[in-house]
């Protein structure tokens, strides 16, 4: 059997199977981009006293929303103005970005996974009252896939596991190390960030193919 | 036969069919910033009557150079400075971004194999002593690989095919629609833009393993 037949045969097989399901293994995707979440300290501290952040948006993730306000983050060789406060505050600072954006700042954050922050690069960040310096949070966002228990049950993969998600675009990429997470509080989607996206001719919103792997992840927390 | 049993023996079969050959199937991946190609009539009308591009530094395809001048791409958004060009001059002149430059320039060039510039995106270019507005050449480069006829002999693989590349990376993807270009003048080398190699974390040179794919291709020359 020569190549051809070998890999046409696989190809058909995996297709076949992927495709079988009663769901399908269709995931929403959406583009993050560059975004800082805030501890409310250091709302106040960039804001004023007292300040709580304004909604402006709901984001797909139940609870979670876009904020009105935005800052400044600062870095050794730039900054990035005008970055959007995700709400509502949270325990600790973070700051996330893309690769592209790091070059600009001059800074070499880790590949993290979201709240993952310890021993991350430090960052400033700019408010119209004040700036704070972390001393960590700035991290590049590993991709991972929200889920509820009832998708993950329909996509047979758990919480934890690392999937393939082959992006369907007119440049198709397949993502080979992507994180499921799984909460009740989640609605399906998978998140990447903008390098990722528009290496893939993703905006902002896109669709892909779930493919189970037992590659070993990067799971951080 | 349940999904991870399916699962673990295709990838296990497709494991060790790609790498059992004589060669293995390892490409090296360079990472191509946004360049300018210019016609000898552009280099004139940029640079002054008579003026020949300075060598800087040689390319790893033979005979290409990256030329010590560089230019201004503007578009109705804004501008990027300092890109560099590179020669020999060739027949038309071309200008090759990256999907987050097109964002900055508020233009909306289409993906296109290098060279095949018909109908691309209208453009202008900066230089010291005038400018020149393209009618078309501004593009997305598709990514490719270039290789000898030995190298597509070794790696079995045609010229106009395309195959799958996965990325070794500590965010790994796979390419899914990479053009295979033969030719003696070439040195075996797969070529991405900066947002691809952002989204797999390669700054300027990475490696990757070539999986024949049957895929149609896009091939616009």
């Amino acid at each position: 059997m020569d190549q051809t037949n070998v890999q046409s045969l696989v190809e058909q097989v995996l297709s076949e199977y992927h495709h079988g399901g009663r769901n399908g293994l269709t995931i929403p995707i959406a583009v993050s981009a560059r975004h800082v979440h805030l501890s409310q300290a250091h709302v106040e501290a960039l804001f004023g006293a007292g300040y709580q952040l304004t909604h402006k948006a709901d984001l797909s993730q139940p609870g979670q929303f876009a904020a009105e306000e935005t800052v400044i983050i600062a870095g050794p060789k730039g900054c990035l103005e005008r970055v959007r406060i995700l709400g509502p505050a949270r325990g600790e600072s973070q700051v996330e970005i893309s690769r592209t954006d790091a070059f600009k700042l001059g800074l070499n954050p880790p590949l993290r996974l979201s709240g993952d922050i310890k021993g991350s690069s430090p960052v400033t960040v700019i408010g119209p009252k004040g700036s704070v310096h972390l001393s960590q949070g700035l991290i590049i966002a590993q991709n991972h896939i929200h889920m509820t228990p009832e998708d993950a049950a329909a996509f047979n993969v758990e919480h934890g596991q690392c999937v393939k998600v082959k992006v369907k675009s007119e440049r198709p990429i397949t993502f080979e190390n992507v994180l499921i997470r799984v909460s009740d509080r989640y609605k399906l989607e998978m998140h990447i960030d903008t390098d990722e996206g528009n290496a893939a001719l993703i905006s902002t919103r896109g669709e892909g193919i779930l493919i189970p792997s037992h590659t070993p992840g990067v799971i951080h927390s």
